[in-house]
């Protein structure tokens, strides 16, 4: 059902984008962009749907019209977005077997001949592919359009993303809501007896009836699986006494959901955190506090990294902080801007990203908190709100 | 829970299968393969996992050791795998700071030189890409080893994995259960009054129930929707006397399930189905029968596809049924081979893909059908059992 809040992004919204986008490929000297299906040919669209080996692109050139190239059975769905209703790009279909990326570069070859006026087409001037498009497609692409030089579509695409306006404050904060419902009732119980990948299951399900479309992923680290940060879901049971780390995150109406507690599994017996655990836990809910308390416009995304850092290295972690603090979110689960050292990016209003400092012993566990943040007018907004207090589960 | 039907690929497999890879790299003229995560890593090692900013490839060169470079965070994780733990690959991690691409274009560059008796290995083999590997880090290899020619890795993945074995049979089995029974289930209603995002994510939730990890996809097409083949799912509300296209598939432990049934939804009034429908459905019924059939070793592929083209256009739809008959299937949902015009692949034993035959009638509705087919040793093999006779929903 949609509700009020999980309202789509406004049609018109892509009118803007698209435009914004077609100015930036003219002012940065690109002959075109060639946006590949995933969350850059969203971001300009609408359209929604996974790569796949045929191929679909957005010709965005410096000039003249934007093509949407689509295999004929995407046509409708094509000529359905936004900006194909309203006119601002053309649907260009493909049969099962025709060369769509010959029929591409003759979009991108007259995009770049007879630009008499314009310093940005020409051959000379690079053709931009989208982060995610396939290396198939990319190597189809420089053998269709011999000689010409190929860049990232980003410097363009990122500028445009990175700040969220309202629509996608309120998707993310829906979607954090739902993950912060799952993260609750998971730390319910019961956890002990079961295996990771049955709770993982679980919090699939659940991260779904929260309303999410989409369950992207669900890290259940147990014990000294919670020491390797991107472990997954393992057929290890999870057994008293032990912590958890739960890394979890789904996609609802396109924006993503990405959270993480560390709960502590005391079994019908009570055994109670060893003294360690809890200091370090302490430790990595500090450290994200004063990260978070450091957001504000104006502020280098490299510095949020080292506040936490700092914190942690004066406790003696330093070196089992293994990661950088934080990833911008938004349409991709990681985006930027990143929280990492050499980042100087600047914080401005609208953007969203993780913070999320974590200490991993090896052999023995890790301990992970990780909060959606914003950078506001006047600050941070914290999007995530169930509790950091460590849950101790008995069941 | 990991019942004997569902136990994971063998840990050995993996070690045949990059022994087979390495042998075909240096036959091949290779320098290398650059494997990313997706289907083809997974195949090779077990590594499980979603692409992302930082670059995780497994460096198969003609000659020399394998390497699997990996962000620190994911080193506990690839070391796990059972090519690293037997020795077959050495994890090569880097930090958050670090330029991996450098030192990816080393370990590519000490594969070439010194390779004196190698005639693959050298500045004039190329460079073999996976497929799905993205665009920002083909770019950022192609910059990091300048002058080097690149090309498709599937030229060798492509044979290795379009023959399945009994374990990946077994799972393709599996899942396409597990989606059959979420077809039946759907297909009891109700349905009337729904939107089709509302059944979507009751599709979504059953094909996790009946085993799968991951809900991949669950398309929706009522009335006029089901004329698009890969429309979704919208907000558009069931009603009486109308069809539904119904497209969905999971991942259960790495492996695809894809099946397409189309149903009619009488209503409680039991608005029975026009006559045109009736014969449509019978005739595309007719075509995957004729098509499935067909199969069996030495047989083209683009044959499959044709026999079932056939029969719908004696009937007069030729111009309705849009799309290749089908594709094939496994860790992928769409992957080698197709069943299409122009593909002279000769069928073997063990290959999976599906025969979907559609005929789509604009503005009014679709038929399609579609099941998953292995090409055994005396013909073909159907995965999937859900019925195939023409369900009439009341509710």
């Amino acid at each position: 059902m949609t509700t009020d809040a999980r309202r789509p992004i406004p049609p018109e919204r892509y009118l803007d984008r698209l435009r914004a986008c077609r100015e930036e490929v003219a002012a940065r000297g690109f002959a075109a962009l060639l946006i590949g299906v995933g969350p850059d040919l969203r971001y300009l669209t609408g359209f929604v749907g996974e790569p796949m080996e045929r191929i679909t692109l957005l010709v965005v050139p410096s000039e003249g019209p934007v093509s949407f190239v689509v295999p004929r059975l995407e046509a409708t769905k094509a000529g359905a977005t936004p900006v194909a209703a309203s006119g601002a790009a053309r649907v260009v279909p493909f049969g099962e077997s025709d060369d769509a990326s010959a029929l591409v570069a003759r979009l991108v070859a007259s995009a770049g001949s007879g630009a008499a006026g314009s310093e940005a087409a020409g051959s000379e001037a690079p053709i931009g592919l989208s982060d995610r498009l396939w290396a198939m497609h990319v190597l189809q692409m420089q053998a269709a359009l011999p000689g010409r030089r190929f860049a990232s579509a980003s410097t363009i695409m990122r500028d445009l993303r990175e700040v969220k306006d309202a629509d996608e404050v309120r998707l993310l904060a829906l979607a954090a809501a739902a993950a912060d419902r799952t993260i609750d009732a998971i730390s319910a119980g019961p956890l002990v007896g079961r295996t990771e990948a049955d709770v993982s299951r679980e919090i699939r399900r659940r991260l779904i009836d929260e309303g999410h479309d989409l369950a992207d992923f669900a890290i259940v680290g147990s014990g000294p699986n919670g020491a390797s940060p991107h472990h997954d879901a393992s057929e290890r049971v999870i057994g008293p006494g032990e912590p958890i780390v739960l890394d979890i995150g789904g996609t609802l109406a396109g924006y993503l959901s990405d959270t993480t507690r560390t709960i502590w599994v005391s079994g019908p017996n009570g055994i109670v955190p060893e003294p360690e655990f809890v200091s370090v836990y302490d430790l990595v809910r500090e450290a994200q506090a004063q990260a978070t308390a450091a957001v504000r416009p104006g502020v280098a995304a490299e510095d949020v990294d080292a506040i936490a850092r700092a914190v942690i290295a004066a406790s003696g972690y330093g070196d089992f902080f293994t990661h950088r603090v934080g990833h911008g979110i938004g349409l991709e689960v990681h985006e930027d801007p990143y929280m990492v050292a050499g980042n100087a990016t600047v914080l401005r209003p609208g953007m969203a990203f993780s913070v999320e400092p974590g200490i991993y012993l090896s052999g023995r566990w890790g301990v992970r908190l990780e909060n959606i943040v914003m950078c506001v007018r006047d600050g941070a907004k914290v999007l995530n709100h169930s509790s950091l207090d460590l849950r101790v589960v008995r069941g």
